[in-house]
């Protein structure tokens, strides 16, 4: 007794997804077939229509239906900032905080040797020829690298400010310190540390 | 900023996957059309293939591409045995202990009114014509409730049971007891009480 081999194939494509293992892949498999046909055939045809119509922004390499994005497109952004962040979710937070007027450049990830990804994954040539040329003639006068402070993100920081800094390019890190709300009571020892370090003067 | 609209429709049509929320279905996305578009158009066919070719059996329920299942056409099995499991893990699982010959009845779920699951959700009606006129004018003997011993599979057997016990059908439950290997020192005490009123003579 085996599962017909359609649904052995559709539990074998559902693993593709992150975090789904075979127990899981299983059961989502049953629970489309017996109780959410309605959803799989959307689930099935939304798939198809993004992998057809979703693409990468020249310019920002975000993820967009148009050659060129709609922030990118935007004649009130500040050409001559480039903020480079890891996911399209970064994009949306700095979006959020209503500060940051200048274009971004998304790299869909972070430099992460043992997971295959390297400069080549995270698209660090497009990068670099988006910093040196600009966008419609308007040139760049300085890349803000904004992303995490992980281990993985800080090693992608340096990776790119190296690379940038070959090619005379100005480049600059987001800051670090005490979050807003931030007691130093409960605050880690390394944010404190880079605090104190990264002292500003206020008088 | 937001989304392109075929990605928002596409992390939208992730949640309808059991257990996907929207961050989950969010990272999914990104991952699929970041990293795997292989895996995703693969996963949008295998979903658009299962949901035209399987079906469920006539005869047992079970998922099957053909409209009689190959364990209910198979000629090898004793007809007068029907066995209500939950789901087709079920089956499998009885199958490889090798010691059960009959036929099955596949619920594709239990009774659980708190989630809308009740008699008609688990094909009550067509259990109790299997049962009644069997398959290929071979009668059916006895029906085995083998639904999980947690609650809502008690309840399921239960209401099972008072349907066809009122059809003069035979009806047994599969046994309750101590697990091969199993200590009375760390079992529960409900499973021991139970080993204790169904206690079994054997001299």
């Amino acid at each position: 007794m085996k599962n017909p081999p359609a649904l052995e194939q559709l539990i074998e494509s559902l693993r593709c997804l992150p975090g789904v293992g075979p127990k899981s892949a299983l059961r989502m498999a049953y629970y489309l077939l017996q109780r959410d046909r309605k959803g799989a055939s959307g689930l099935a045809y939304a798939l198809s229509n993004a992998l057809e119509t979703v693409g990468h922004c020249q310019l920002c390499n975000n993820f967009s239906e148009q050659p060129t994005c709609s922030t990118c497109a935007s004649e009130k952004r500040d050409t001559s900032l480039l903020c480079v962040v890891e996911m399209p979710t970064d994009v949306m937070m700095l979006e959020q905080t209503q500060s940051y007027d200048g274009l971004y450049f998304v790299l869909m990830g972070r430099l992460s040797p043992l997971d295959g990804i390297g400069p080549k994954e995270i698209n660090l040539d497009k990068l670099i020829k988006r910093a040196q040329t600009g966008a419609e003639n308007k040139s760049v006068n300085e890349v803000i690298l904004a992303t995490n402070y992980t281990v993985e993100g800080e090693a992608t920081a340096h990776y790119i400010m190296e690379l940038l800094k070959a090619r005379n390019i100005k480049v600059s890190r987001i800051a670090r310190g005490l979050p807003m709300g931030g007691e130093i009571e409960y605050v880690d020892s390394g944010t404190l540390a880079q605090a104190i370090v990264e002292r500003k003067r206020v008088n």
